[in-house]
């Protein structure tokens, strides 16, 4: 049993230093951060109540700083598409959260440690854990980090709300309508990837003017945007 | 127009120094976070985003090191409690917020400053700007200290949730019904105070054992518990 508990510490610790570079000073911290409830007492719900705050003000103070035109508005929705479940969830694939996991034998079995939010919350338990330990500070730097594909990925619609423009679609289309043209054609080219991380690409056609351009994405609607976006560029607008 | 401006400036400055302990370094971004968007550009809204997301992870931190018995949906409404509008409203006017606000003249006119969102929205954007201006553990030593009576205050029936209880009323009522005997009576005995900061005294009387209690309260069902939180006292349970 103790030996099981050690284990346990060594390997949430070993995953903690080799996929967040963070030097844990408390392995049983980490540990229950990553110990889901179904594996029994000592879970990391606590823990993912302290991480979400963390996590919130963290890209509240990137946001701020990162977008001074965004207003209040703009700004809680690029948030609430950064620190999603779904977007959390992608972070904690990438950062191989998974095999880490502690997880009840119920779960193992229908494959828990895949789950989007048993990973998003196992994420945010391990950045209440860094709070705790080392301060605000550390976790910001250490977030903002493990973060930056989601905030480089915030989608061009969110940012272009957040400065009160119109999303690429939509001025696509409003455009060809004030030229009296029809509507473009989207069409999905391809799709990569396992289903908890798809990769989209698209293709958006307007055939009056015989224009193209491809675009791509974590969804559909992203890549349809990316390649709205790439078409309003090419036609110069 | 730029006295109007340095005037401003001046009596936020100088109602951060006096109420909050605090020093600020650039009095403009207090200008801002006293703001309303009634008075125009430049208002507080950005930083009310940035210190509501301060006050969450602060009023967090605290309940986690204080509660550690309390699981997460408990610590979750122990915060709500903490930092709804009503109770950060309270702690506004406690600090005489309202008179440091810039408000437009149809605020003024209508007593804007009086308003429980505009004076929450306030305190939180003011938070907001002593973040930025001093970064996480400035603002945490500083609010902690302005939400004291909210955390002293967390009323029993909350404690008592939070750590797996039950609250006093149900309790009493439960004892009482186990004796076969009939509810007891709750009466608002007293109202004082405004209507944004009104305290109430009621009394519990069991009229089959003759016995009876009082308590006080920010609303009518804290008063409630808080009689019988007393009488379950005095009754030895």
């Amino acid at each position: 049993m103790a030996g099981g508990e050690e284990a346990g510490r060594a390997r949430a610790a070993d995953w903690v230093r080799r996929r967040l570079g963070y030097q844990p000073r408390d392995p049983a911290l980490f540990e229950q951060a990553l110990r889901h409830r179904s594996a029994g007492s000592g879970h990391n719900e606590r823990l993912e109540f302290l991480g979400d705050a963390v996590l919130n003000l963290v890209v509240a103070g990137h946001l701020y700083r990162q977008y001074p035109e965004a207003d209040e508005g703009a700004l809680s929705r690029l948030r609430a598409s950064v620190v999603s479940g779904e977007s959390l969830a992608r972070v904690a694939m990438a950062l191989e959260i998974g095999p880490a996991l502690a997880l009840g034998a119920g779960e193992l079995k229908t494959g828990g440690f895949r789950r989007e939010s048993i990973l998003a919350d196992a994420f945010e338990a391990v950045c209440g854990a860094v709070f705790l330990e080392s301060g605000f500070e550390a976790a910001r730097e250490l977030f903002l980090r493990a973060l930056a594909p989601s905030l480089a990925g915030l989608d061009a619609a969110a940012l272009n709300a957040a400065e009160g423009q119109k999303d690429a679609k939509t001025r696509l289309q409003e455009w060809l309508q004030g030229q009296g043209m029809p509507l473009p054609h989207y069409q999905v080219l391809e799709v990569n990837g396992e289903s908890h991380a798809q990769t989209f690409r698209v293709s958006c056609r307007i055939d009056a003017v015989k224009a193209s351009a491809e675009g791509e994405g974590h969804s559909r609607r992203r890549a349809e945007q990316a390649a709205a976006q790439r078409l309003l560029r090419d036609l110069g607008l």
